[in-house]
């Protein structure tokens, strides 16, 4: 099969690799439909984050089942799935508490720019849709596998709700999605912030109230002019610099939430700023598992529409296009199509 | 009026000072009954924190209100009151969403271990007890000023309830109170970790099911094995350390909440690994207004002996003598008599 590897910094091949099988009886082998290309892809496509070269590349995935192990019982082939980025058994103590990527049997799921992917830990980890969805809908599912779960959960770990005004620092997929998310979690005011026209427009399509340009310290001042002085109620970071973590933290009001979702690099938060800030800070790897049944059901009814941060559509063997386009900030996010 | 000040580190003297008097029309005087010395006070002592010195010490306080400004309207002369280290409006939205030691009108309040203290803010700042109180509850009283206050604050941050366990990092005042707390909050089971024998009897008096002396990746350890693995749902930090604080966020499980009001020093949280831990975050100065009413009564109805902590008193005169017992930890916390 055709697969996506990283030989190192710079350097995305599509090669013929070996397709892969049911190894452990809990897996399910899924031929995808539809694939993508990660803002956290970037780190080590940039050299900002050590590989063990060459790797598969990938970890967002819809497509339909084609065989399982003998112990998963609740996926079955010709299903059409959609799991995250960790797989997880659904059923510990942690996956209960709804923290599924930090799941105690948990392994990471990898390799899924390619035409067939092994999905470990089936029953949990993968949620069949209703039916084998229209085409328009693909998009949008497989946004659902980790920008959308990714944007959902830094808003929940922000506490978003009714009556509260919501800031998002990064202007990604991920944090494009946070918006999206705060507008259905019942957010009175969203604060985007972003200085790309394009991504400011779709922010505003996605529900943004309002703008900010500015970063680092001018952005923080413009969100405490917008909420009369004390910050947001709620702030979801989606970026992973320390400039993004310390512009999120000094935006969010005493008693506040921070919400954070960008993978840190680099990232020393001072102990002692935090303290005084007063700030809730939760976020993580998002636990996608949780809010999938909720998502599908959102995406099924049309109420959203998460794939319109795919502003590119390749075919799988044009990733190394794909990832140009993503560094040099020319595309959102890119869809690969096997 | 004799004050106590601090001339720098190791240096405490109990001197002459002219009496307070009132400044602000929203301020109130109030003639002490006790003070005390706080945990915090020793970083100054052992030169660990910068002061402009000479530093006049204290800001844990009980006593009878003497004399008010023209704007003050609900506390009056005659009344007995507590307050807390930080003067708060308690009517502004950060205050009234529980957030008082971050009013947007807030002000520090120093100078406690005297006999006579100007209270600014007062209405906002000052509760009154039902009358002037019989003399056994006075060092109770005096422990919900702060060192109450500050852990039954560690233990709601830290998100403690009914059927969950419990780890308590550090067994100073604050952290033997936030055992107290975890108990009155329905904690099943609590551990705290002290290696000192007289602080480890009194956390079991106070509701400790467990005691755990190792630190450390030792003392983690251990919260894994009595929880069978994956750690306590609730953390307090009542410490400020790196050691004390990656200690917390490491006995923590995925999902789980840390609640730290050891003022930091020195600590910088790494990025990554808070990110990957999953854990809530969430502390800072203790909103001890937020919590005095509750703490009055459960004290009136002798259903909490907070003032146990107190284990050295001294008159006000021999201040010094109680820095250097609490500095060599002889005295867990002691209590001055104006």
């Amino acid at each position: 099969m055709r697969a996506t590897v990283m030989y190192g910094p710079g350097d995305v091949r599509v090669e013929e690799r070996r397709e892969p099988r049911v190894v452990e009886p809990t897996d399910a082998i899924v031929r995808l439909s539809a694939t993508c290309i990660c803002g956290s892809d970037l780190w080590p496509y940039r050299g900002l984050e050590d590989g063990q070269w060459p790797v598969p590349m990938g970890h967002e995935y819809v497509g339909v089942v084609e065989e399982v192990g003998g112990e998963v019982t609740t996926i079955r082939p010709g299903q059409f799935v959609i799991g995250s980025f960790i797989a997880s058994d659904n059923t510990c103590e942690i996956c209960r508490a709804g923290y599924q990527t930090s799941c105690l049997r948990g392994e990471p799921v990898g390799g899924a720019q390619a035409e067939v992917l092994r999905v470990p830990l089936a029953d949990g980890t993968l949620v069949a849709t209703p039916g084998v969805p229209p085409d328009d809908l693909v998009p949008s599912l497989l946004a659902a596998s980790d920008v959308l779960g990714t944007g959902w959960f830094g808003a929940v770990a922000a506490e978003v709700g009714p009556g509260k005004t919501v800031a998002v620092v990064g202007d990604g997929a991920v944090g494009l999605l946070a918006v999206l998310a705060a507008g259905r979690l019942g957010a009175e005011r969203i604060i985007a912030m972003s200085r790309h026209r394009p991504r400011q427009e779709l922010a505003r399509e996605f529900g943004a109230t309002d703008v900010v340009a500015e970063r680092g310290d001018e952005g923080v001042a413009r969100i405490e002019d917008l909420t009369d002085g004390p910050g947001a109620h709620s702030v979801v970071e989606a970026v992973g610099t320390q400039e993004s973590m310390m512009q999120a933290v000094r935006a969010t009001r005493p008693g506040g939430h921070v919400g954070y979702v960008g993978v840190p690099h680099g990232v020393e938060l001072p102990g002692q700023e935090l303290f005084f800030s007063h700030v809730h800070l939760h976020g993580g790897p998002a636990p996608v598992r949780r809010f999938l049944p909720e998502l599908i059901e959102l995406i099924y009814d049309r109420a959203i529409e998460p794939g319109r941060v795919f502003d590119l559509e390749l075919p799988l063997d044009r990733a190394a296009e794909g990832y140009r386009a993503m560094d040099e900030r020319r595309a959102i996010k890119v869809l690969l199509r096997p």
